[in-house]
């Protein structure tokens, strides 16, 4: 029998002890012995919960405990979820969590602490909830080297938005909807800025370096609060939809780069009909070309499916490598500064002005896109960041990122 | 230093040896060490080949060089394949395989060789070629139970019905085409009868029944050389794509069942946009509900890319269990006998019928779905396969199967 505890009783803990209860006789032909819940760590009690007398208050019971192999940590946050995770990986017990903060802000730590007690730290369920690509990414694509990431990694706004263009609704009534079905915070900043999709992007962009960490200070981030009605409703008429990405790109001879903003993507992309709370990540390698992973990227129990999944790993080859390579910190930034970024967009302006367009970005690769009465618009192909603002109120437009 | 040794020096073969040379810096970033190709096993001479003084037609060459930790095999067929599997792995060498058709038919045999010497027997090039599928489903999704699996898992077929839809070709003529472009063999049987996607079937079914074998002659198939221009272009009026689908379901207390067929699948489905030669695979477990993986299902370097995967995880860990459980034989069928396994069909006949059917298929749950001067059509859910034939033949009909 393979003991482990959980740490954090909320919503992917108890999905974890869910699923673990759920599946028990899989999960035990899986591992050839069963997978036993000891103990479950929290400040509250749930005496109306089936698990009711696995609670604990006292850490100690956990990290004294040898029989506890494995510990799972679902608390979120960098603060006491850091400290228990090194106080578990210090005794050495394997650490799985959902933790996207701690193992953006932190991981390079723990990673070697792991590997210093003999045990692993594990985190497939910080990235794309349910949705296998940590794994995948490092493991299944290690012959290749990644040209390229683009995802849909958080549920939350890509729900907004696209509320907002189903049901006609504006920014904050899109807002108030998803935190009434509870699928956004009250204090909604972390995905409506981008915080969360800029940690996510840290981890991949991390992975796809091979262990080159890339902070999540380096990702010039936008979130979606500036989207507007008029920004949705023009995107489907040029047969595009808004979503917001985290891109990796790491194509050529110059820096890797990293940033998350909103995007006009079109319509023929495998990304466009990625909907509500669901996610999808692209992953282009220069041996397999282009894949795809889509699923759940959030909720209870596909997010404890992606924990559940670590830990049987952690229960099976404690002592083996962990799946990813190692993170170590380097010296400066590891990727391209945001203004040296180039990058595709569709600039509009007002109708009429298609001319003034054409001159105006005549140096650069441009395609009408929209010449209505309501406005005009191009894209503009490999333009660097620093350059955009400055062009685009030259024509008293607006401008998004574009996808194809 | 890892060395290995490639059997079989074809297009995937080649492929292995390019993707290692290609990426031999980030290869060896992951590894800890070079990985070098020390020997090539094929009849052939290559002399205009950069691995030609690699090239050994001695077999003992490979099996009895104490260096070559990993054997790739790439030679194909159930035959040699399989003598040099068996006795690589007896020999205590890892071997990697794309071989579908070795997988699916000894594959049982061939995971307990490589358990019992101590090394592994490795195959995520076997399904979906590049794309990461085998070790998501078993690794990822090990806290799952397995409920379906949905996939567009060959892509000559996927080309063909794609190139009749797009260019309004016969099929005959859709099939010349993928000949003459190299998608399609010149026996084109293993393709167009399903075989191939059978074998694949074979291979995701034992994993998601936790290793009890699917043999691929307990998969009911059919091809797709009876599909015709006119159902195609009735797929487009009813907003289908006309799909060659691998179908594994274990929903109900019922047996698991699994079959091979060309299905109208609507629109809104994440496999009705998977065009030519991709693939992609929906997998639906009871905690994190529905994902899917989508890339290339074949060429040189995309199955070469999951080839080097492989070949990565076998050098790290050559002693540890192999990334899935080992599949055994089972007593009799694992699977439901075709005929006793629900589906759900559309069927089409003259029109001005639409009374007719709805009056004979009054047994079932039912959904008109076309009802013009050409034809009329309905949606007929959850019958059973032995009762198709009769009722469609009692309204003078035709029927495909149909995914929503």
């Amino acid at each position: 029998m393979i003991n482990i505890a959980i740490l954090g009783f909320g919503v992917v803990g108890a999905g974890v002890a869910e699923v673990i209860a759920m599946n028990s006789d899989s999960i035990a032909q899986h591992l050839g012995e069963e997978l036993k819940v000891k103990h479950i760590l929290d400040i509250r009690d749930f005496p109306d919960s089936p698990f009711a007398d696995l609670i604990t208050h006292e850490s100690s019971d956990v990290f004294s405990d040898p029989e506890v192999k494995v510990v799972v940590e679902t608390i979120g946050g960098a603060k006491i979820a850091y400290e228990f995770t090194k106080q578990a990986l210090s005794a050495g017990k394997s650490v799985v969590t959902s933790n996207k903060e701690l193992v953006a802000t932190h991981g390079v730590e723990l990673m070697e602490l792991a590997k210093a007690n003999g045990c692993q730290y594990l985190y497939e369920a910080a990235v794309g909830g349910g949705i296998p690509i940590i794994r995948p990414l490092h493991r299944c694509l290690a012959a290749n080297k990644i040209l390229r990431i683009a995802g849909i990694v958080n549920g939350t706004t890509n729900y907004i938005l696209t509320n907002m263009r189903t049901a006609g609704l504006s920014y904050d009534e899109a807002l108030k909807q998803a935190q009434a079905k509870g699928y956004a915070e009250q204090n909604p900043s972390a995905d409506v800025d981008g915080i969360d999709a800029q940690r996510k992007l840290s981890i991949l962009s991390s992975i796809a370096l091979n262990g080159d960490y890339v902070a999540p200070e380096e990702i010039n981030t936008t979130g979606i609060s500036d989207i507007t009605l008029e920004d949705i409703d023009f995107a489907t008429k040029i047969d595009c939809s808004v979503k917001l990405l985290a891109i990796f790109s790491n194509m050529d001879e110059n820096k890797p780069s990293a940033f998350v903003a909103p995007f006009f993507v079109a319509k023929k992309s495998q990304l466009a009909p990625v909907e509500g709370v669901f996610n999808a990540v692209l992953v282009k390698g220069n041996a397999v070309g282009t894949t795809m992973y889509y699923g759940r990227g959030a909720g209870k129990l596909p997010t404890a499916s992606a924990v559940v999944g670590d830990v049987l790993e952690a229960s099976r080859a404690p002592e083996a490598n962990a799946y990813t390579k190692n993170w170590h910190k380097c010296d400066g930034r590891v990727t391209a500064e945001f203004d040296d970024i180039k990058t595709n967009i569709i600039v509009r302006a007002k109708a009429g002005s298609m001319e003034n367009l054409n001159d105006k970005f005549s140096t650069y690769n441009t395609a009408a896109v929209w010449d209505g009465n309501d406005c005009c618009a191009v894209i503009v192909y490999d333009i660097l960041h620093k350059d955009i603002e400055k062009l685009v109120s030259s024509v008293d437009g607006k401008w998004l990122h574009y996808m194809e």
